[in-house]
């Protein structure tokens, strides 16, 4: 007897054991990731859920002749446990995978995985030690996955692509190519060809997108683009004829996009790689598979493909419409957060319902095409875990007793949108309101730090988290991520304290999202969208502009959880100032959207904080100063 | 005619142009560094020097056929100009060394390179571009300069090594390889052995010193540690026999420490490398020339080896050492700034007369070792060039009409000392007012800031630049370095923002050095000497204990260059803390040097600054809050 959260592996297990005698494997890996190491993958990408049972969206199988494990992080674990059947083994951090195949393979035996499933990075970090182990890690083109499950397998995706409309798009995709082209001349190594493998960056240089991902409005595509010529390899039939003709496919000069066969990438690339040429690739979101078809010599190798970088920075038209983007999901929110005011006390409502009320309330927006990620709904102890979603086994009912975390975002036509708030609708405690006073402070601290034009986003981390620190709190994830205009919820590499950001620039967008998670209590996260722009500075050394951030999420914070005593007077002056925009910016949006009832909550929830704590302080210590003044006057004793 | 400041190199030229021929080399490269990669190095190792006649401390030649260049940075142009003759060109950052190489030879051509004066890194950033454009750059053992300059050369210090004191010693030589032996046994690559390359983690290890170097305490050595055998590389006739006892020297158990020729080192370790090991080197103070004898999988690279990173936490003796280090020094730079207050109006005084009367006053206290590095003395425009020292050209009159910048340091048997203080002795102007607040309001919120146990240096940084950041001002240097005792004067990986720091724990010690220069006019840096310490928080999330710093440096700062208008009230607080703890620790130690007039000027100096600007400050905002009150309560009206 099998319960029914759990599937039956048996069966494709033998199967998968099968084939790895028939090629000579000891072990096979399988990991969660697609040919374009996409945050989301389609379902035909789903093989490490499909081969486990475990739908999770991260963890890594790996099937020995004798032995099935999984490892994942200690959020899917009780997961895991209940959709995997006794074939598999949980591995929870007992050992690296790396030492576990150690363990099971003798020296000599063969260790293999499919190329296009492992970054550069990744498939590094296994060949490497296996090879010091004197283990081999072969590439194995065909999936042995795919192989078994066959016609079972989800088709590629069919459905058409479309096109940005017209007053969306600042540049054409020929001005872009352009742009592209013209760093490639500006790179010292002289790259001949730029090879572009994330589906995001493709999507952002055509202008195009599609529905092959949940989520991702991206499409199954390469671009390979040289001074000479631009191929999109990507499944033709998907193309309407108003697409083709914007492509100008019709043709073969350096102004033209030549339409491939997707599964034609490695083969074109290989036989491009045999001229005289170098290209260039980002690490990040390339494969082993491709990676591995060109010579090292012919290879220019940097983090971030130049078409991730330019893509960073958004033209006016972009910003335009992110903000847009913003200010019709601030309505959907705000309409959410009165709709929680009056329907928690009833008792009624629960994470799932939350979740699914505030993604209709969305898909009312103009422009709307669904919510940018699975929406976090978090109430009390469930928030304590950073990335915690809802489903029918945890959903939590929603309480006045209990803090609630929002996280939650939108695609639109014209911009991409993700924010958080955490609410309490009842007394939150003494360190409750500390903790989130102490979040909203690093988050206001960040938001209106001052730093020099190409400062690296990272070292802004520190102010999203002193408040926290000098209470001897802190959080640990990081503070915040570039997003994309109707792309990914996830872009890099913009983004302050996740290891891996680029120099900040006017026009590039970040999250600013610190937090705060006690376990098995609550969690607390303040997430806005922010926009970098130019500060106003008495001088500018260095003959840089000095950058500061601008607010483009426009939903007030809860007053409930907020102590403005441990407030500075900058800190409120700001608070304060952004409220004034939310209001101003607001107010006719609700109006205009008829929408009375969210107006006046509006007009409440954005009253200016006084100083007047700040001021009793201020009087307490002068009184004191005064005494003390006139105590060494002696006009006291 | 050669003017005297110059060096004829025609001889030395011709004779090294006839050994490249004679072996091949179309280009010969000469760095400017020692074996050891050394901050300074012994006048035999100054073989960039001796060719190119260019004494300053930076900077590369490189000699083809035809052709002889040298590079360096701008704040030595005018110093190269006028000492190198007319055989050289100066290079000002036209074009890189490598370029100009790819230029001055032809595909297959030979570049050579004593391997032993380049670190792994630096070797590889001449070999990858070279080989790409189809050059060789191939190590060449024999010195080629040091052929030439034969008999001429300086010899090998012959001096004694010496032993430190034992009251200044937390631990033996024993425990401190005990405690290396057990990080190689923790380390999951299972070195077998650690190689010692850095001329300070010797010095340390044994707990000797040696006189072979300028400024830097130590003495010509490798140490090659394994879990079986000690091998300590040196000249053995410099070892006084009671520290080859002290060493143990006469056996060869794992106890004892093996005397080995200082120039077998390679030959040594080449045959160790033959057996079934793995030896664990630190990738900054190893040279090409040992590196490449080792095949790579026997090699365990980290950016630093485990002595340098054990060395960075003091242990109680070397931070009281550290700490009783800087109080004697405290009295020879208030002697100083004392002395400068009554000399500097006189007129009669210069950079050079001053750095020389404070190197005196330092050798007056007690275990003085001599300066730690060369003052930098620097009045008026001379101190914008953050790294300036006076010479005979350049030397300047101290005048009250200027600002003033000393940074220096001692070296003490118990401790190294470092600190920079900033002086105007007429009127600063408004902007130097503005400025040295904002390095000085930099300076203490880093001082005073608070972070979890493991926080990497840099991650500090921003701290010490926001004050100035906030006005549109920086600067173009690093904000901390670690310190020895009675080693380096720049010790890593401790440090903050450098780019290549450590996680920080207590124990630690870092400069905290902001600053501001503003070209041809002035510059500004406070350094003082902090130690990291426990912190007291309300809560110590994650486990670990909230760290902060503890000044160790404990001299006033300039008074009349303060503006208390632009600071908040933390800072003011800390600054007045500071000021007491000066006082508290300075004045008995002022007294028992019989010190009366220093004693005298430092309860001037250390005065508490008040808060009455901010109450003036608090007092307006709060007649405006009660107007504003009483207005909205009509009762104005």
């Amino acid at each position: 007897y099998l319960p029914p959260t759990i599937t039956d592996t048996s069966l494709r297990l033998s199967e998968l054991r099968a084939l790895m005698v028939s090629q000579n494997i000891s072990v096979y890996v399988i990991p969660a990731t697609d040919p374009h190491l996409t945050e989301y993958i389609a379902p035909r990408d789903a093989r490490r859920a499909w081969i486990t049972g475990f739908t999770g969206s991260a963890g890594t199988a790996v099937v020995s002749s004798t032995k099935s494990a999984l490892w994942t992080d200690s959020r899917y674990w009780v997961q895991a446990e209940r959709q995997m059947d006794c074939n598999w083994e949980l591995n929870r951090g007992e050992t690296t995978i790396v030492n576990w195949i150690m363990t099971e393979t003798k020296e000599g035996e063969t260790i293999g995985a499919d190329p296009f499933v492992f970054s550069i990075v990744e498939w590094e970090n296994y060949e490497k030690p296996l090879l010091q182990g004197k283990r081999q890690f072969v590439a194995k083109e065909n999936n042995l996955v795919d192989i078994i499950w066959a016609a079972e397998r989800p088709p590629a995706p069919t459905d058409d692509i479309f096109k940005i409309p017209d007053e969306f798009l600042g540049r054409t995709w020929q001005m872009k190519v352009k742009e592209i082209r013209t760093k490639m001349e500006e790179n010292i190594y002289q790259p001949t060809a730029v090879l572009i493998s994330g589906l995001d960056e493709t999507a952002w240089l055509f202008n195009l997108r599609g529905n092959d991902i949940p989520y991702n409005p991206f499409f199954q595509s390469y671009t390979l683009l040289t001074a000479d010529f631009i191929r999109l390899f990507v499944n033709e039939s998907r193309l309407p004829a108003d697409i083709k003709a914007n492509l100008n496919t019709g043709c073969n000069t350096s102004e033209c996009v030549q339409l491939k066969a997707y599964k034609d990438i490695r083969k074109n690339l290989q036989e491009y790689a045999k001229g005289n040429v170098k290209i260039w690739i980002g690490q990040e979101y390339t494969t082993h598979g491709v990676y591995g078809v060109i010579p090292e010599s012919k290879l220019l190798i940097e983090r971030y493909s130049p078409v991730q970088v330019t893509k960073s920075i958004k033209d006016s038209t972009e910003q335009k419409g992110l903000k847009a983007a913003h200010v019709r999901d601030a309505v959907a929110v705000i309409r959410y957060l009165v709709w929680l005011e009056k329907e928690v006390p009833t008792g009624r409502e629960t994470e799932l319902s939350g979740a699914h009320y505030l993604n209709n309330l969305r898909s009312e927006q103009m422009f709307s095409k669904g919510p940018s990620f699975e929406t976090i709904s978090a109430s009390g102890l469930n928030a304590a875990l950073a990335h915690y979603s809802p489903n029918n086994e945890t959903n939590r009912k929603l309480s006045p007793e209990e803090m609630y975390l929002v996280d939650s975002g939108g695609q639109y036509l014209d911009g991409t949108t993700d924010i958080t708030r955490t609410l309490h609708w009842g007394t939150p405690t003494t360190f409750q309101k500390e903790a989130y006073t102490r979040v909203l402070m690093g988050h206001i601290d960040l938001a209106r730090s001052i730093f020099p034009a190409g400062t690296i986003g990272d070292v802004l981390d520190v102010w999203a988290r002193h408040a926290l620190w000098e209470a001897g709190l802190n959080y640990n994830h990081g503070t915040g991520h570039g997003i994309g205009n109707f792309l990914g919820i996830h872009e890099w590499p913009v983004g302050i304290g996740s290891g891996h950001t680029s120099r900040l620039h006017v026009g590039m967008f970040t999250s600013i999202e610190p937090g705060y998670y006690e376990d098995n209590e609550f969690g607390i996260r303040i997430e806005d969208i922010a926009m970098v722009v130019k500060a106003e500075t008495k001088h500018t050394f260095g003959g840089v502009p000095y950058l500061t951030f601008e607010h483009v999420s426009l939903v007030p914070y809860d007053r409930k959880l907020i102590d403005v005593s441990i407030m500075n007077k900058q800190q409120i002056d700001w608070l304060n100032n952004y409220y004034e925009k939310v209001r101003k910016t607001m107010s006719p949006e609700l109006q205009a959207q008829r929408l009375t009832e969210e107006y006046n909550w509006l007009q409440k929830h954005t009253e200016p904080f006084s100083h007047s704590v700040l001021v009793t302080y201020s009087l307490i210590n002068l009184t004191g100063v005064l005494l003390g003044n006139l105590l060494l006057q002696g006009r006291l004793l």
